[in-house]
């Protein structure tokens, strides 16, 4: 079929107010929060899980990609259109349609802006704990689709944690239920597991049952200076040895908490090599418990300092300066590139000195912040990308920041997806086997490779 | 080829002495902790996964049944050779490969004895925790296969959410690694949680790394005792509803306390419709808090005692009475039917009345214990299975019980596996939509349907 008649065919399924085909319409829909772009032939918002499927039988049968799209805020690429085709912008579906304070879940769609449903169940005295830095603009089918993470990471999980059940259009338009309300079940094959995480690549997430916890009853926040890097990665490990599995447990180094002061001066100690910021939760007795624990864990690693926060003020002061870090990097150069390669906690301190020998190798600068506690650092280039010569050392490094995290027993990312940006780092990881199996399942619920082509697998075979 | 053939090859790969097809050996691995009974053909105990890797190229090559094994302690008749062939049992590879303090994880062989994991890592202050009633028997490779849970299963999650990485035979041969040691990994798609609870039917587990936490300084045991059932029932989802998550919340039946007593006389008032069985922990204030507001709990909803446990002599009590309850209940009649058709929490009470309206109906006895916590109880039918007109009242009662747990929103099984079992009703579950997505991927990954066939699918396609 034509492209104009496709076209039309796509809009009078959604309707006239949402579709979009042009020039500047599509510009806003080639690029997320990654590097690579690429422009759609079509924009489409369907207001429904019936439009949904009847794209996808169309998109099926006439054979044109689809890229499904929350709110773009995605760092590998996974939303971008590489092959052109239909934008499928899911944010129509916002609707929260369930909180259960007795069998603590919450049903959403697609759509709902993660921290609404923070809001929504916090003030029920509830939690859901997934917190992405990106939460009050990403999509709760966004944070499903690339298994987000997030700062409570260390004690709660991630989103594949708390993701009980999803309603899943096929790329050939059937609606699937899978998964369960019930906090157990070992019913058939986990294909819940399997959708999350598989960045649009197999199904298009409509609706999500999340797992809510009670919220605790209270916080005690910390912040530990260190003029010795290696001393603030091992403190890492050392607390999590002592026996206690701190809320939150991140690390910013020394170009981080500068970038930081340039931006909003929140009162860093500019000439610290690094510093950790710590947060236990629970019962009351057992969040102080913890912070003493872990204050004496960090001054016996020489930590030159470790403040509590005595008041509300004082915490919510830490975690701006944790959620300003990528903004204020970003600043810095022109292009900010953001990694997330994953190391066992335990290999901190040789990932941190070995990002540093290859920026200073390669002559580039980068920052390190991050999920210390998961083992999930974000190395951050801060470059210009319209230097040629520049890009090439930038492209060299991350290579070998990759090699270096699968050397020490890592995983290329730990949450932000593979996307297209990784997709040639896959084999290294899994081997020709593993990445078989993967191919295999896609193949079999994808065959016409028509999901989000061009992302987790190399040399996909071009579509129509 | 012809079976002595095939049965020699077999012969050649693992040797002589674990090698079996008398009638006597065959017969010792025709069924398990289900009620269904099959021959297999021969039987083999790999030493290796080399071994493992040419048993089942020769198994994809000749066409013939490969059945994974474990203990045998399955309930969902996981194991048992239903279309003959061979019988693969894997307790030969029981070596624990690694046990990292640091990092909080655990490498075993797919033949490890649940137990013998638990004490290894309980000698170093850590804890896996998932406790399967049959630890002591199960491997980690049966547990991981059927995604085991247990008493801990409330507050600490069941086996899946443990399994951090695997290494898996596929039905061609193939030895592939999947998940990372990383506690955050989003590297491709989710295949470790692909190959958990798939029930032997995508591939051989032969290794699994396992998330360890740190084991919780402090306990407290309860036990509360109700004259009335509906109001125990009522308890549960009033405890998880005041913010308390206890480690474990057990349910048992005036059927299941008296076989108890009848067995064990552990002491259990025999007049009480109900009791539950509670266990809090962590830093000892937080216990301590979370007992006291349970007891509160407890008391406002009737309980005409609740008693904590004030000595270790005292918790084991409670924890025998609960253990035993299967063995107990067990000894009433010459069969025993153990079903975990689960419901989200708060629909306990309905559940559990509807069972007994069906055990009414059908003039049979029905014990009711389990994890109530979880909504996951176990209706537990005894009976003699060689009275055929009681066998079939036994069948009409399970068919309802199965179709009450789905219609109030649960699912068939919260920890013990479809198997052959309850196979027909899954497509009750999931529609004929998402049942295909499962065969789709069975199919992709299995294409020519040797591993473990019968199991979940109804109607497998005949083979060799």
């Amino acid at each position: 079929m034509q492209k104009t008649k496709l076209g039309d065919q796509i809009k009078a399924i959604v309707g006239q107010d949402y579709f979009f085909d042009s020039y500047e319409d599509r510009l806003c829909y080639s690029y997320d929060a990654a590097i690579e772009e690429a422009m759609p032939e079509w924009v489409a918002m369907p207001g429904s899980v019936e439009e949904i499927a009847r794209l996808m039988t169309l998109a099926n049968t006439e054979g044109f990609p689809v890229y499904p799209r929350g709110a773009g805020t995605g760092l590998s690429g996974g939303s971008v259109p590489l092959k052109g085709g239909l934008v499928m912008v899911l944010t129509r579906l916002n609707r929260i349609r369930e909180i259960n304070q007795e069998d603590l879940y919450a049903i959403v769609e697609t759509g709902v802006i993660t921290s609404a449903l923070h809001e929504q169940v916090e003030a029920l005295g509830l939690l859901y704990p997934p917190d992405p830095a990106s939460m009050k603009v990403t999509t709760m089918g966004g944070n499903v689709a690339e298994n987000a993470g997030g700062l409570r990471g260390l004690k709660y999980g991630v989103t594949k944690d708390y993701v009980l059940a999803l309603q899943v259009v096929t790329p050939a338009g059937q609606v699937v239920r899978v998964g369960s309300k019930c906090v157990k079940s070992v019913s058939g094959y986990d294909l819940t597991h399997l959708y999350v995480g598989s960045e649009g690549t197999l199904g298009i997430i409509t609706e999500i049952t999340v797992k809510l916890v009670p919220a605790p009853e209270h916080k005690e926040s910390m912040m530990a200076i260190f003029d010795d890097m290696n001393m603030a990665a091992k403190t890492v490990a050392d607390i999590i040895k002592s026996g206690v599995i701190p809320a939150t447990l991140e690390f910013m180094d020394n170009t981080s908490i500068n970038a930081i002061e340039d931006f909003k001066k929140i009162g860093l100690p500019r000439d610290a090599q690094a510093i950790l910021l710590l947060e236990t939760d629970g019962v009351k007795a057992a969040a102080q418990h913890e912070a003493e624990k872990i204050i004496a864990v960090c001054k016996a690693n020489q930590a030159r300092d470790v403040k509590s926060a005595a008041t509300e003020q004082e915490k919510l002061q830490i975690w701006e300066a944790r959620r300003t870090c990528f903004s204020a990097l970003a600043r810095v150069r022109p292009n900010t590139i953001l990694e997330d390669a994953t190391v066992p906690r335990s290999k901190i301190p040789e990932m941190v000195r070995g990002v540093t020998d290859i920026a200073n190798k390669y002559g580039i600068q980068i920052g390190n912040f991050g999920h210390a506690g998961d083992g999930n650092l974000h190395p951050t280039i801060l470059t210009d990308l319209r230097n040629t010569e520049e890009k090439q050392r930038v492209q060299k490094a991350i290579d070998e920041i990759f090699a270096l995290a699968l050397s020490l027993g890592g995983t290329l990312t730990g949450e932000h997806g593979i996307g297209s940006a990784k997709a040639k780092y896959l084999e290294n990881e899994f081997g020709p086997e593993g990445l078989a199996v993967m191919r295999a399942i896609k193949t079999a619920l994808d065959p016409n490779n028509i999901l989000n082509p061009g992302k987790i697998f190399v040399a996909d075979t071009a579509i129509a």
